[in-house]
């Protein structure tokens, strides 16, 4: 079975990257949308692909993103704020219906290469509360992929850390051997983490409550 | 209340535009997406825009869909077929899962702008079969922008030609005066529409069961 991982380069996507290299071959996706470190995670994703020996890659472009802003990581003319993962505001991060962008190019890859799931690593608790990363969202897409391609097809989105904390996620990445040292999450910077926006600060909480070390140098350390 | 339509340049997103006009602010946004006539199409876009005096425009690109292939329109290697307008097999011009593309740039542009409608121009029975074409596919999508936009956002998609046969759809452009002669709607050729290829058959049939002329002018004239 063929089966198509939407991969960031960061660790969310690295871990759900090694859940689905144990049951399938793999066809890795990545999608840069404009955001301010984007050569830096396509670096992380080809780290990432290359650790998993993984061919079959694709690398697009959904730069027209940056053309409707309504983001921080996509109009360079907002701030990436500091992390308040206390908050229950939808943070200036959020892309607007984002992840509809990467699941319409990972679908329609499946129908033409013929995999039959596609994962995504989204995160639905332990997360900044962007709409598009809860079960519901997921669950509507599979309903628009049953209607909305060739009668036959069977394309099932799989979501296997939706429920993880992101301390869970980082054990769980540890115990499959997933390469976390390749990844990247920084949201404003590509030399050093920054260790204070939403990912990082996420990433940070995530390493510290799984009682272990990032692997990562941050700018402050 | 501020309306998008999705304008590919051809006849059908037209008379949607037309429609669109009479109730909603416009903003117009056309996707080319690595076909062969994208050219001859993002003109007659800007001419229909133009038309009606339109501000508001996104011009975008999914040219990515050119990596993935799989249809003869994206794929120059497969040959765009001669129309058979009887069969019920989905012809090769069908490129997997487009308007899934299309809808999600449209809904992140609307989340952005304050849209409150997506004008698409999709028509189910007298088409080519394309599935994501049929009133249980957007019945999905909309279920689909529900739970994955900001809480509070209401977008429609709304499909008001989806149960007209083509020689309606010429009936009713003519009716709204839409500008059916800026149109383009040949899948092959760039200079004089070929007569042949699906688009054109569907739209030569609408005009002759509408007993009207065609204002372009076809190859074989």
């Amino acid at each position: 079975m063929i089966s198509i991982v939407l991969a960031s380069g960061g660790m969310d996507s690295c871990v759900t990257t090694a859940i689905a290299a144990q049951e399938s071959q793999l066809a890795l996706l990545h999608v840069s949308y404009g955001q301010r470190t984007e050569q830096r995670e396509a670096l992380a994703f080809s780290a990432v692909a290359d650790h998993y020996r993984v061919e079959r890659r694709l690398l697009t472009s959904i730069a027209y993103l940056t053309q409707i802003g309504g983001s921080s990581l996509t109009d360079h003319s907002i701030d990436v704020t500091e992390a308040d993962l206390e908050s229950k505001e939808i943070p200036s991060s959020y892309v607007p219906f984002r992840n509809t962008h990467l699941l319409a190019i990972a679908t329609s890859w499946a129908e033409v290469i013929g995999a039959e799931r596609i994962y995504i690593g989204a995160v639905a608790e332990d997360s900044s509360g962007y709409p598009d990363c809860r079960p519901a969202y997921y669950k509507a897409f599979s309903d628009l992929i049953e209607v909305g391609t060739r009668p036959g097809t069977k394309i099932e989105v799989v979501t296997p850390i939706i429920h993880l904390r992101k301390s869970e996620i980082v054990r769980l990445g540890v115990e499959l051997g997933a390469p976390l040292h390749l990844t990247w999450s920084c949201y404003r910077s590509s030399d050093l983490p920054c260790g204070k926006c939403d990912s990082c600060a996420l990433r940070l909480r995530g390493f510290r409550e799984a009682a272990l070390t990032d692997p990562l140098r941050y700018v402050e350390d």
